[in-house]
């Protein structure tokens, strides 16, 4: 059990001192939920084989009691399995499974994109002694130089936030991705939210994006876990003209909308009827 | 209490007797999970507000011991609040938020794209007296003919198919979307395969796709509550020459795969270090 109630977490941070790993961010969210404190070994992209002694090449990594626990995953299961009668971060084995797929649709359609607009500044960002591995990697990854691949993200922002739709959506009806209270869904999908803020030198998301409440609650745990004084503001996107919508308008009907009875479905009838026969 | 063990069903079939809407296809699964009998109703998508005596316009609709019930989340969580000692379809809050998550994109990446994939095949497949609401209103929902619409579908079908990855994802590390057991997050997405297979005139994906394996068990459920002999195959999808890969190659890398130690992770960073200078 960990002593002093400690466990001993590896921090990933920019220059500014904010962390910068999305999946680094969750595990700092789902140790505060198990209700521990953090003995935070500092540092940054390079040496973390030497920091480690030897046990990892990735974050992020904890070590209870001189046992190393590795991956994000494999860091919630094993506190949950270990410390069952602390709050769960998977009540549930469908709350694990479900944000998986809520999890893969995020990064391949909003994380991957918000990571192309911002990847020279995460590069400007880091540590002096980061610099030229996060340059030589990230370029490998995106098939050019850094600076290209940022450029026009003004063009893109918009659509980025037209994408989080889903994510609206689902907080709609309930206060957090958890249910009546935060879970490991929830720490899982704010961590890229802080990613962002720890690179993105111009605002992504609009002043009035409906998911913003939910981000500020879930930064707000724990005594203001998600805040830090490196990190940039989030919120302040412009629509420009020929931009597409930063987010649905809110009361929209469609399929998300709830069926009370023909009051609820007569303007929709109406449009989708208008101007046909009656036999 | 529902009178032996029954309750009144309003199904929503095609010519071929088969349902095709994918929210009742989803609440028929969810009235076998709490072990009812159904009383069904049958009935295309015209004369709706008759055949409930002016109730509703939409359907999914049920009708329990004379109590009408609408709305496919609606009818779920009466379900669960009212027999609460049959296996629940939501057994915890964050399900539910994590599933309309997860539906919210699987509608706008996958679902709404079949359909346009199929429209004009849904309306020939419908019953006579459907057609010409059924033309009608898709025609102003897509804003051209149905026909047109269609059209091309062969070079979309791969990139939706592509677009499936984050289920697959999820159906990995466990058999069932509510984790060791189904629940109403399998309900709700295989709903919409079942619509697909319900008009699928071609093929929509591949023999050989991942999800195949989950999509089939869902389908087994009930006695094999997914089969009906007017439904049309879903696998069988070819990749042509130019099209994107289907599906990802299974065991790939990247961020959804666990890190154990550098052994796990050594090929990737080989990869993105590569003739890259030590210092």
């Amino acid at each position: 059990m960990a002593q002093n109630n400690t466990i001993t977490f590896f921090d990933l941070t920019m220059a500014h001192g904010a962390t910068t790993s999305p999946f680094v961010w969750s595990t700092k969210f789902a140790l505060k939920h198990k209700g521990f404190d953090l003995d935070v070994v500092p540092g940054g992209f390079t040496g973390i084989l030497d920091r480690t002694g030897g046990v990892t090449e990735r974050l992020p990594a904890i070590v209870d009691d001189g046992r190393f626990v590795l991956d994000s995953w494999g860091i919630v299961e094993y506190l949950d399995a270990t410390y069952p009668d602390r709050p769960l971060l998977i009540p549930h084995p469908g709350v694990a499974s479900l944000a998986r797929a809520v999890d893969a649709w995020f990064w391949r359609m909003i994380v991957g994109p918000w990571m192309r607009c911002f990847c020279a500044d995460y590069r400007d960002l880091c540590f002096e002694q980061d610099k030229a591995y996060v340059t030589h990697s990230r370029e490998i990854m995106v098939g050019m130089r850094l600076e290209e691949k940022q450029a026009g993200r003004e063009d893109r922002l918009p659509q980025i936030s037209a994408e989080l739709e889903p994510l609206r959506i689902a907080l709609r009806e309930t206060p957090w991705l958890g249910g009546d209270a935060p879970n490991y869904a929830d720490y899982r999908i704010i961590g890229p939210f802080l990613f962002l803020a720890s690179v993105a030198t111009i605002p992504p998301l609009a002043e009035d994006d409906p998911v913003r409440d939910w981000v500020e609650r879930v930064r707000a745990l724990f005594g203001g876990l998600g805040h830090h004084p490196g990190l940039f503001p989030l919120w302040g996107l412009r629509r420009r003209e020929g931009d597409p919508e930063l987010f649905a308008p809110q009361g929209q009907g469609g399929i998300h909308k709830r069926n009370t009875g023909p009051e609820s479905t007569r303007a929709e009838t109406r449009r989708i009827t208008e101007g046909m026969t009656q036999d």
